[in-house]
């Protein structure tokens, strides 16, 4: 036991058995699977880059339950520095994979639960803090990938919990029994779900006495009997399916690989519960994990564009025109758009405090700042991104068209740029642009 | 002849035997293949609309050639009246399809050769207005679509067409006969290319005397022997082939079905040839058209606003969120961002003035004005939209998933809305969101 | 009789004895007093630019009333032209004033009464209507400058007139008699106000039954008994007093000279009385006002914009930095906001209609995305000017200082620029670019 | 000796003979002169903030020269918490002044000078640093308030200091003598520059050798024979001299009292020279500052916004439109502008690093997105304020109109709100409104 490696992490995840359906089908493995491959490389880096010297000190860090050297993605903040170095983490990761690896929302959800849990016992007089530390050791020790499993479906978002037409629409306790709880509803875009060891599911909204049943916090593995997952279509996903150099990203994707997660009577032993109709803390354990996600985005997002700034670059002088002004101006204007996220995620880090269970939280203001941001400066970048490209980036012929025998030589002829950069290179580097622009990846 | 029906229109491509490729292929028919159909649909309409009554004032005109009714995209505008009804016949088709219709750019090619020819004539005592008189004629009698082709592969952007390391970067004659020339290169992301009847071919930018080889215009049919067409990628593309609703807008598509348009070696009679060799006029033909093609954009891009606009607003409808505030700003502020392009076109179009030919042109600064807006508006809009949507859009199980008869009612459950909204609807309107906003649909 | 001279003009105010207050003193004559001569200056350029053969078209017109060719600030729109030509007008008063010119309220009142005394009389049997077009007939023929004064204080915002803590908040009727009636309250920040011949005066907001003493609409000569004018401060408003150059403007000043309009107790005869208590048209008499209004702001402000992009454009000169890419793309970018806010005026004129009265309005949907425009692009462009203009815009020593033996040379030294443009030449240019961008010039 | 009190600040001015002209008239003393006041008191203010215990922690700190406590603004930065201890001192500061309180531009003059003399010594064998060091010493001791000196005037701006036709477009030197040197030139709008002990001057761009005479910097007594300062104008500054509440900010003013500092041959004794004639060092100087100097802005701005955000809170109560949602939107997004900056400030601190001397500097690419973000956040933060104060702000009745025993009583009726908040109290906001967002204070 202890940190594994990627291949690790694959085998692992070959041992498991979740119910998984795409596009009509049953998927039987995720680590084979063309449509998930990418994400699970993605989600592999985190191991990987574990191992690498260079990035030890941003990756691994100490295990304050046990004093080992564990993942950062399953550690407990506790201090400025951690809260830094996640974020720094996220942008060196994000550097590497030009797409999101989707570890951040499980580890994300070990800091609130950690932090809420402390609470709830504390004004209660539960143990859900003991069981929680205990969970989290394995965690530690297995190396594990977790999601974090927040948002319901919501149904009709004017009405609460409790009045919700179909009870389903929020993940909610269908009955207690002496060993644990049954749990049904489901969760809807779960980053990583299909290539996790299993969830860490938690309430998504501020709830009142008559919503306690929806006041429930818990982990299940991913192969729960009464777990089902149903992948999401993502832009492009078929090519993932049909070619390499059309992807954009065959490596490790466009986005997060996200699934609808079905509860369909699902039993959690008590030793997994760690809310269980406390309706008064929800609201504090989704702006805890609020605040700790939005923490990321100036780190994973500041990465992923430090990706498509380079690329815009290299694609500008390979069509000749990296010395005109307004193509440096918006190279320019484009740093300054992620170095911006990337301060706001710095700030809200460094200017975090401790809470009660000892545990480390970025600044929630500041944090929420920090999303404000992204949810403006990422399109705005993905803008400039696609004015620099041209119309080359919504019309490009396919690779199996530019692989040719009789017609690929006209794709190679309008495809070049400048003398000495092929015309194989310009394709790529245009698809890198519209695979990181276009669709859902601007979310 | 006269008119056709949208009927007639697509038998009339029957005829034409184009040479296409697309991601491997060879294709057949356009008017069949799944992967063209919308496209051709979307063509299609601007012929059934014009046989409809409601809609007879904007589509069709009479012509200042023959006196007969022609359909407006054949015509040469010669008022200001002309110009504003062509940006509000683009607003009212674009409100039908959601989606690009591809004949303006021809059509704004027809106005911009009409002009200039006359130009050249009187300054050269060539006779290029007579000929392109007599081809327009048969364009309007028998109700052509033909494509605009202007946007060259260029190479290296910071060489002259001259310059290039291959000649075939810009479309040029490589032999002058005794009844007309030869020419070879490509024109890149031509839209409605495929489906068009032929293409009219202009330069791409301001030329020297050295260049004198790449001022060439002229008109060729789509199935003229050396012309050869590769369909380029689109985002989801695929989606054509293998589902409906996953297409989002499975009757129009999502963009223009742009082509790679290749010429190699391909005669062109004199009758056919509208400027040889004039450098001096290219850029006034560059100038004209893209005059023409900017003044478009409030119109056609504002159908589409609308039609993105209301499936947002019955989204938060199906949502129970049509009564946040947040959401009423958003939709608000989609309203303004979209009538303000709606003002730039016509304010462009009301501004316009004769050419020394007789025809009317938008005034070029105007013009200029809504293109530099489109350019950031259409952005905003998307982002307003997805913001609205929230992250289904990037997540929602496919087709085959709703449809499976097992899994399906778990799909139906998380994309239930308010009570009396069926889970199909809002799926439908999520794909529509997704389809008008993501990828290649926001350049 | 007839259209005045601005001689004239300034003459015909000096027979008008109106209480005028500010900066506690009584003011005696506007049109010698240098706190006012500015702006008393822009408004006689309304009547001068119309004696001009080059602005005879924009400026005047023929009176649909008597035929007789009259100041178009007095005439009641009656086609597109109509409209379109006072958007062209106002731009082209405003280049040569560089500031507010004030007659287009009057000018927009006048439009909204004539056109709602009609429905109201239509619908109730009044004589509202024939009222006006008497007093209009005396407008045009005296060519009278009268103030549009709709905005009252409005105390508590979030109650309606009726319900206010002192009934004076609002314009109100205090007493009904056989010859008139007497009304009571206060308009706020009345452009042009004392320099006019007299006020009309129109409800601000919507009304219910029990406002009906509100719904009051009305002309008063400016020096009626018991009106009062206190002139309002203004940026840097002594300098009209102490200085020229730091004045920026001193020919027309920098706003338009916008005063508190008090009415104690001022009888009204029924002759200058054109709704009295039809509160269900208060509503509609807004709309038409702000309709009109709107319009304009893609004119004046676009007018302004001329004077001071081309100021921005002369002081990169004087500084030596116009050859600057970031220099050069912040002209265009001036010139993009200016141009966009002109389409927006243009298109909602041009997409105008008649209404019931014959006359004719802008589209008031188009009207208001050009208000919602210049709200923001004026705060743009002045954000841009203050950019090309650097520190010294702030900290530009006195006229006094520049003029003084002994000091002014170290003055000169430091204002000057490139070797052929004297000091005094940039610190002129420095000071317009202060007197337009900041401060209250900015609303 | 040590650090001193408001008082002791104001008294040891007095014991200066600057030479000082303003509008015309040379100014015997700042302390007293109302033109000054304001300034001073903001100066003052760092002063009298140092002895409170409740802002020790931020403005004082211990010297690492002498061990001894001094004010932070005399402070050489030695870790990454003296860098966010002085973004947060800026702010706490500034949301007491409200306004600019000068002293940081002397303060990130030191650590420029600091750290670049000893870079200069090391290749050059200089003893600049030591001379520094002993000055520096006197600084913290007599706790000096130091103006930093560094933009010329830059005559023609596409031209080197060595090439304009009049050498005093920069400051240069004139004569190298035994005991020191002699210069020549201006300093253009330096804050604090005449309520200072003296002025630390540096050179403002990069230079060549032939520029060699333009590389210096020294520190020179405010009263040196031969320097003469020329105070600027500022937006409504006169109203300083004639009233109190038409100033907005009587107490600290609107801006920061910027000068032009002119040098006709002012001696300057060796000790007080730490450049002279290193080219080769001119820009590393400039650039220590301008990173120094943008680190700044995400306090003190956010500070002034704190100011300006409340005050639109409290206007929107009083005029009754608080619960508004448009009102409630526009000051969240003020906060989200404002805030976005201090983490800019924040996250350039804290990933600052050690220079050579040992001294710490902000982030450079971080500290340059703050001031990118600054120049447009503010101008943004001022058109949200004025949106919520209404026109009001730009055509309030005058002070003295408001205490005129006749008319006064009109102004008060028109300028109530809700019941409970006396006119006095909505005017008072208003101007502070309108002094912060107006004019120069945009800059």
């Amino acid at each position: 036991m202890g940190m594994m490696t990627g291949e690790q992490y694959r085998e692992s995840l070959k041992q498991l058995k979740p119910q998984i359906y795409y596009m009509g089908e049953k998927i039987e493995s995720v680590v084979d699977h063309p449509a998930f491959v990418p994400h699970v490389n993605a989600a592999a880096l985190t191991y990987e880059m574990a191992q690498a010297p260079e990035f030890e000190e941003l990756v691994t860090t100490t295990s304050h339950l046990t004093g080992e050297k564990i993942n950062r993605f399953t550690h407990i903040h506790h201090s400025h520095d951690d809260l830094v170095k996640k974020v720094k983490m996220l942008r060196a990761i994000g550097q590497q994979t030009g797409s999101c690896f989707q570890r951040c929302v499980g580890h994300d959800g070990f800091n609130a639960v950690y932090s809420v849990s402390y609470d709830i016992d504390r004004e209660k007089g539960t143990d859900y803090h003991q069981r929680f530390i205990k969970f989290l050791g394995e965690v530690q020790t297995r190396d594990m990938m977790v999601s974090g499993a927040m948002t319901d479906p919501k149904g009709d978002r004017s009405l609460p919990p409790s009045k919700q037409k179909d009870p389903d629409a929020y993940v909610h306790i269908v009955d207690r029994r002496n060993d644990g709880i049954v749990v049904s509803g489901a969760k809807a875009h779960i980053s990583g779900a299909v290539n996790s060891h299993g969830h860490l599911v938690m309430p998504t909204s501020a709830m009142k006495e008559e919503d306690a049943d929806y006041a429930v916090c818990f982990y299940a593995p991913v192969d729960a009997p009464g777990i089902i997952h149903i992948f999401g279509r993502q832009t492009n996903d078929t090519r993932k399916c049909d070619c390499t150099i059309d992807q954009g990203n065959a490596e490790y994707g466009v986005v997060g690989g996200e699934a609808l997660v079905v509860f369909d009577k699902v039993f959690i032993p008590w030793e997994h519960v760690f809310m269980c109709g406390e309706y008064e803390f929800a609201y504090e354990l989704v702006d805890r994990f609020a605040t700790a996600h939005r923490q990321n985005y100036g780190g994973c997002k500041t990465g992923l564009a430090d990706v498509l700034i380079g690329t815009c670059y290299l694609l500008s002088e390979a069509q000749g025109t990296e010395r005109a002004s307004h193509i440096r101006d918006k190279l320019v204007e484009m740093v300054y758009l992620a170095e911006t996220l990337y301060c706001c995620s710095v700030a809200c880090s460094c200017q975090g405090f401790a809470l009660p269970a000892g545990s480390y939280i970025a600044d929630p203001l500041l944090a929420n700042v920090t999303k404000l941001n992204v949810t403006r400066h990422v399109y705005e970048i993905a803008r400039l991104a696609q004015d620099i490209a041209g119309g080359v980036l919504a019309t490009t012929p396919s690779e199996m068209d530019w692989r040719d025998p009789e017609i690929g030589k006209y794709v190679n002829k309008s495809m070049a740029g400048v003398a000495d950069v092929p015309a194989e290179i310009r394709i790529r580097m245009v698809m890198v642009v519209e695979a990181m622009t276009c669709g859902t990846t601007l979310l």
